[in-house]
């Protein structure tokens, strides 16, 4: 029964018509981190298996005419009502331009929850009547328009589970992180100390700590005074 | 030489350190079909394919201390110079949370591009010097951190490729997207006009084709002014 890791392990279920996108980016990278690790228990579920008819049917032309596809009601809800029939969701998310736009709090928020559904739109639109009854939180990854909810879906992920304590190697690492302390990030250097001509500033070779710190500091605050002065307005 | 379409494809170059998390997405969706339809000539490279001695190493520790690491610059000025001479690039772009937002306009002036090459970045940072020489574009996903630069760039790519005409089956679908025309798209429904109870709204269903674009219009402008009214203050 050394099983504890995975009892508490978040559970995220992703919805999508093209399951297969999802293969190379579970096993590489921070997603495959934090399912070794057992932080996460990730289930990619093919919408075509709860499609209609021999042809597995998941969208229908828009009623009222116009280009595109629509995702039809009935396999999504067999869909997520099979998944709610097993335990109870925090939240069922679908990625959408029109949703509530996701920033680093809204990804701490969500680290904390234990079980997730994501539903991937894809083709032109989700029939309107999953997002009323279904659907209890929409996100937007910003005012860009993509082929679905796949890419927002990993992105969502991955700033998720990036933030829960243990899948990062060094946990230090995840909480100076631009956004954490409303300010971008400072700069970084690394060996060598001279690159082509370009020397790292004496400062940071310095090895005075309390020093290093200041000129950090006040690096982030002029990076983010010169490029995202509304972050400094906030609050 | 039945090759005409190749030589109009745009070339994008992608450096990564995790090379193979591209392997599943190049197969699947959008990006799949737009390198089918030989729009899109995607090339994933090994960052540590240029990695220094016989560990291949690409990064180090931060010179003034601190968690994490800092991809080193004689990797990615060996990769890149390579590409470069190879051929002229309209863009260098590096992902990052302090460059500037990617929206729908930058996605839309990218797609008008030639050769992209985009740098992914992994762990903490990268060295300063790489963004002073090699970069000539930072853009951001938005105000979230990320454990790479591989999901931010398979975003862009969607988003870029996606409004390439020809790409999509249906080129008008791209057109009338959210944000194409400053609003959030309208609702959409398709079959069955009744499911549970729930119905259809009835002018989507009277075939009456100039009162339908009224409503739909209507109704991207009510949506946009309760979930985005930024969006109408803009020009």
């Amino acid at each position: 029964m050394n099983c504890s890791k995975t009892l508490d392990a978040m559970r995220i279920d992703v919805i999508s018509v093209i399951p297969g996108f999802f293969d190379s980016v579970l096993d590489n990278g921070l997603l495959s981190i934090a399912r070794k690790k057992q932080y996460a228990d990730i289930h990619i579920h093919n919408l075509h298996d709860y499609g209609l008819g021999r042809y597995r049917q998941v969208d229908d032309s828009p009623f009222g005419g116009g280009a595109g596809m629509v995702l039809r009601p009935e396999p999504v809800f067999s869909c997520i009502e099979a998944l709610q029939a097993e335990r109870a969701y925090d939240e069922v998310i679908f990625l959408t331009p029109d949703g509530k736009l996701f920033e680093q709090s809204l990804a701490n928020r969500l680290s904390g929850m234990q079980n997730l559904i994501i539903l991937c739109g894809h083709y032109k639109a989700v029939d309107e009547r999953i997002r009323q009854k279904l659907i209890t939180m929409e996100i937007s990854i910003g005012d860009v328009v993509l082929s679905g909810g796949e890419i927002p879906a990993l992105l969502l992920m991955d700033a998720v589970l990036r933030v829960i304590p243990g899948v990062l190697g060094d946990s230090e690492s995840a909480l100076t992180d631009s956004f954490q302390n409303g300010l971008l990030d400072c700069v970084y250097y690394t060996r060598p100390a001279e690159f082509r001509g370009m020397k790292v500033p004496d400062i940071l070779m310095s090895g005075h700590h309390s020093k290093i710190e200041q000129w950090r500091g006040e690096n982030a605050l002029e990076r983010t005074r010169t490029r995202r002065p509304d972050l400094l307005g906030r609050e």
